[in-house]
């Protein structure tokens, strides 16, 4: 069958089951309950401290076969995920899932425990380096990775198509309860958005914390209600290595003069007046336009409601400089202002489900004016990949990407229309990840180019005279300096299946032939 | 059949259903799943906003025969139950459940809506005033009125014994997707602990507000992905009377006197250190007893860690002053002290599930050190009454009563041993509301007493000099003064059940004869 972005899907893949295709970014209401939720009980005076991971692994009834859940806020200073996985492995538990919100180059030694049948799938919004490149070339992993969006992964947990059987968060901060928040500690990451779904629908939940305080904690971000055991360990992990290089400003002229024309085109819109809602992705280049906003908003007097999403330190400077009302913060990027949510009363914390999800009662992302992202690659039909390189390679992370994109009034990629002799701009993208009825404008040092659809934008960028151009003249023009890269192929095991925000299926990842 | 409070119970009562009888504070463990809950979906640019109460009711679905419920921290001031009712009822709607935290004084008007069929059912943890007596007296109600304490009612919810077609939650500063929080507008009255296990439950929730904040709200109580509709009304209610006498601290001299014993227990008792917890019910003796224990503390340089429970202006005072770590309030119960809980970050609001859910992963009632209780009656056995006069009427509320004295280390019943001539120490109390296994020490102005099972506090008592006496001899020397109150007769109807926490049934309460 071929789903609505022209890609042929089987009818179902083993280890991951039946495909629904892709209709269409609000095709898919869904029907009847959410995932079922076990009863507990509690005595007084009964305790949660457990002494070690094997204990709570042990005591948690976890079993070969299972899926257990990990958020990944500590990012690339992550060292939950893998004290977890290698007691696991003592225990001589195997065949093991593993949800993450994402895994990181923190998670780069759990190829080891792939290699060896302890883990043997994989759930997450995205996958780099090492790890990513030997499931791609080789298919070492026995079964498919799902890639989530962070709305539809919460999505995915609240409709039951994941059951987590345990649920393991890092607590920077957290009593013998388990009331928890991440901004506080050695360890403090600042916003932990993510597994505010897990706790709710795992069977068991097991806190460790590396800073346990008095009963109760003063500021809960997760309570004690939805917590079985709680560990102390020695560290979550390398706090230094929390704020990654992705979210620091560009100094290199080339993107910053592609940050100014995405500017340019957001100012153009009309829709940067008071009380705009934005978001940006990471990378330097979506931040230097934050630069550029800010010097119009500052000449103009405007004064946005609220920046959504991942925040970096610059955001939480725009909002300390009274640009913004409020941020709005589902996972802190960098570890230096971890603890603004704490000192910020404007800087509050929000779970994935209330950032993206699809299937609840509303959701942040579906509120935004601009939504500015990047991509690996973008196609002459406006779909998006942002996870797979032209190699065929996993290399990135889906993240909130499409969730925001569907949202946003204007979502604007801002991209070079090359990157080392690469074409960005594509005839068709390897994988789709964001699908093209929900990208509106592409910005590129090469043109502007506007999503077919939007003849509302093609109006606003003319009487702004703002030179636009057809996507596929771009490509031309691209493609006439680059020539067109060789065609990839495939074996026929799939390796990666991605999936829209409300469970069908966009695409699906082969193993690379190498 | 009888059950471990000697009540004889009928097997099944007609719109109430089977009934399981009480078998001990945690007798009950909890099998299988929580309650369904609907999933839903929710388009970019959608709104949530209704002009009136009446459309909102429309769109909710809302027919006759279904279940709506309500929380009370508006308590007498609380215009939000009667607005509504008055629009189910020019509706047309009927055969209506009502499922409150609890019944206030500000309620009377929904007898009327009893009288006219409108309402047929009611769930609460009290009642009180001119529609207890009706209800008491006429048996005007159809089904039997169900008593559940504030940690059973969330049991109930989220077990499925309740299910909750539309939540109307009163919310004194909401934007318009629904993100609220208790502490801030006109109609402010603090934590809103209550409506937050409903807003997960409910089929459909509405947002009621008279301060309609821009979006998204800085300070969220409860966040969007629960609510459905918004209505913006004139009012709440009366801000003025959400503070309550029963809050204030006692200047009678015999309550004083029964306080300053009720102290001098505590103190014995060696719990009053640092890091200790502690709960008092509402009532001037609690608080006289709070006054003495303060200067204890003080002269002692004693910090308790947390005072829980429904937190009052006194609290506030203790916590400003340093001599308590925290408060954590599932309901402000005074208008004047709103705001604390946004101005001390130290004074911070939990879920009614957090505290006092016999069937969650953990509750602040299970941890507390100290609780002190007042009651209508207490009998030789040391069962508890605080539902029902001694003439039978509903006149009182179970609260949180049952919940924390099966959590406390040492229940502390603080009670005259009379009341206008009427014995408070009795044979038999009318309404078993809290079982005796539960409580410990009982404190009156003519004697105090220990349960018998509790050797360890009988020696503690006598070890520093606090004579205690047998309750039975109590009761003799208080019914010598009294004399003994003749008989209530009954008539067979049932007006009223009392559930256990755990949702078995400790008692029914039949109609008086008149």
């Amino acid at each position: 069958m071929i789903n609505k972005v022209g890609i042929e899907l089987p009818e179902h893949i083993e280890g991951y089951g039946d495909i629904i295709p892709y209709q269409g970014p609000f095709a898919i209401k869904p029907v009847g309950d959410k995932a079922p939720v076990k009863q507990s009980f509690f005595f007084p005076g009964q305790t949660k401290l457990l002494s070690t991971i094997e204990d709570a692994i042990k005591t948690s009834g976890l079993k070969s076969g299972m899926t257990i859940s990990f958020h990944h806020h500590l990012r690339d200073g992550d060292g939950v995920m893998i004290q977890v996985v290698e007691a696991i492995s003592k225990l001589g538990i195997k065949d093991i899932h593993i949800n993450s919100s994402s895994f990181t180059n923190a998670h780069e030694g759990i190829l080891e425990y792939i290699k060896s049948g302890v883990i043997t799938k994989i759930s997450t919004s995205g996958l780099r380096g090492k790890m990513a490149e030997e499931i791609s070339k080789t298919g070492i992993l026995p079964h498919p990775i799902v890639f989530r969006t962070h709305g539809g992964r919460v999505r995915a947990i609240e409709a039951g198509d994941v059951k987590i059987d345990v649920a393991f968060v890092g607590a920077p901060a957290c009593d013998k309860m388990g009331n928890m928040n991440g901004h506080e500690g050695p360890c403090a990451f600042g916003a932990m958005g993510y597994p505010m779904t897990d706790v709710c629908y795992a069977n068991v939940v097991v806190a460790l914390t590396d800073n346990l305080q008095p009963y109760p904690l003063k500021d809960i971000s997760i309570d004690q209600t939805h917590i079985d055991y709680v560990v102390v360990v020695e560290s979550l992990g390398d706090p230094a290595k929390i704020a990654s290089g992705a979210t620091r400003i560009s100094t290199n002229p080339s993107e910053l003069f592609l940050a100014k024309k995405a500017a340019n085109v957001l100012i153009a819109s009309g829709l940067i007046q008071n009380g705009f809602s934005f978001q940006a992705g990471a990378g330097g280049a979506a931040l230097a336009v934050c630069r550029y906003l800010r010097e119009y908003m500052e000449e103009n007097s405007i004064k946005g409601s609220f920046a959504s999403g991942g925040i970096n330190a610059y955001l939480v400077e725009l909002l300390e400089a009274g640009l913004f009302d409020i941020l709005v913060d589902v996972q802190t990027f960098d570890g230096t202002i971890a603890d603004s949510v704490k000192r910020n009363p404007n800087h509050i914390e929000m779970s994935a489900s209330m950032y993206a999800n699809p299937h609840n009662k509303s959701c942040i992302a579906h509120e935004l004016d601009i939504m500015i992202l990047s991509a690996t690659e973008i196609d002459v039909n406006f779909n998006v990949n942002s996870l797979t390189g032209s190699h065929g390679m996993i290399m990135g992370a889906i993240g909130g990407a499409p969730d925001t994109a569907a949202g946003a009034k204007w979502t604007v990629m801002v991209v070079p229309a090359m990157r080392k002799r690469l074409p960005i701009i594509v005839d068709k993208v390897t994988h789709v990840v964001t699908p093209n009825e929900t990208v509106d404008v592409l910005v590129t040092d090469m043109g502007i180019c506007v999503h077919p659809q939007r003849q509302d934008i093609k109006d606003i960028l003319l009487a702004n005279n703002i030179p636009i151009m057809d996507i596929k003249d771009l490509y031309k023009k691209v493609t006439k300096l680059t020539g067109i890269p060789k065609k990839i192929e495939y074996t026929d095991k799939i390796v990666g299946i991605v999936e829209y925000r409300d469970g069908t299926v966009l695409d699906i990842i082969r193993q690379i032939k190498t």
